[in-house]
């Protein structure tokens, strides 16, 4: 199943962080607020100005990006785990 | 009787998603926010530009969509359960 | 005495709809929070535009038309009991 | 002395309406919120619109209108109370 | 010294209303939320619209003005006090 | 060390006032609210326009202005404390 | 690993003022909210207006600037920790 996000969303798939460590023990990752890291798999036909036209999206699928930690839903599809987000919500792309 | 959705307003029809099961015991789905699904029974006319112009609406009746859990109004017409949208709550089409 | 609404707003009369009963018990209805139903009386001229034009009403009196429980005015206008609202409130017309 | 209302506002003289009696003791109107009535005495040119140009009155002086219960500045001119609103305030024409 | 208020700004003295008096008793006005009256003593040259034109005042120097009791600037120039409110605040023109 | 400031943000040197003195005594200025004056140092190159054109700065390096004691961010250049303020919360120029 | 910011973000990286000492004290810089220092390591395409065009960016890579305290998110790439913030987070350029 194919999934076409609308206007400016994107469907991503989450690229988990390694934790860090230190002397072997895990140190959690409440405090911090990061953004997270995530590969881009779909995208939407982009944002509808007033003037009626579309914006071209900035990010395509396969690009590796980073995003903010709160914002998007997440969902399964397949029975793999995606994000949704606005591509407002997504800071810049990793080359 | 038919329902004309106004302005970028969509009538979805929910598809109810398998609650998970672990043990044959059903785990309520309180916690989790993940999207709706739902399939397009009926779709607006589209949002007005400030140009005076309607943005064509990107969703149409049959689509098969994910929205978010909180968002909307139910309605029953003809004993029947639907919710009202906006389009923008739609996050994308499952094709 | 007529009643002119402005702008996008549009006078409604309330369609009350009829309780639901079990067993011959009627069943208050607070929890819910369905759209309510209704007729449309009059309409305004639309609303202004940036550019200066009207955008014209999609409803027109005598539409049966369903709107969210909070939002309007209520009046009385020659001991009828009416509602104002803004078009943006109602959700759709019922064919 | 004369008031020349600013923009798109307009100076209301506000119509008391009776109170309701039942069994000849008047109700107090503290919970209900409908509309007031009043006549608009005086009205400004009408508001700036991004394009530059003004958007013309919709009500004028003479118009019987009613108007939200909250809104709009009270003052006394030549001893006379009147009420200060945007026409954005006004709900519709009663003719 | 001389001051030119900024954009969609205007410099204001206030015009003090004698307090009521009831049976000698000066009633303070801590309750009423009346408009104030003021003399404009000078204007800016009118806010900047999106089209990059300017809004002509609709005040001028020497108009006699009603503004809301909240809102605008004190400030003391050669020791006289005065308001630098935004043309909006004022409700219109006493004529 | 030069500053140069962002859009319409300009850079000032405060004026501190001269403290109210009643018999010699101080008096602190913690109520009161008025507006503060200072030197304005450098000045952006203007807010940009939906059009794409900048606005003009209304203020220039040299002016004495005059702006809301809150809004602001303090800084330091080469020893010399400087208020980095946007255009906006200039009220008028000192002429 | 480079990195693109989109829209009108830009990758920063803080310079660390000297605290400022008082008789060999540290004096810890918890009150003060004066604005931060950075060199800009990369810059997006800019913001899309509605008319569709894109405003050039102001900074660039290389330049010193000003920023407020709050904002942005704080990344790492390449074990460097960097700041990504909108333009318009940017007080002005130091020369």
């Amino acid at each position: 199943m194919k999934f076409k996000p609308l206007g400016d969303r994107i469907l991503v798939q989450r690229i988990e962080a390694e934790e860090e460590m230190r002397g072997g023990i895990v140190i959690p990752d409440t405090a911090k607020e990061k953004p997270q890291e995530g590969m881009v798999v779909a995208v939407g036909d982009g944002r509808v100005l007033d003037s009626g036209d579309r914006v071209e999206m900035a990010v395509k699928a396969g690009d590796r990006v980073l995003f903010g930690k709160y914002g998007g839903s997440e969902t399964t599809i397949d029975d793999v785990e995606y994000l949704i987000l606005r591509e407002d919500d997504v800071l810049g792309i990793l080359q």
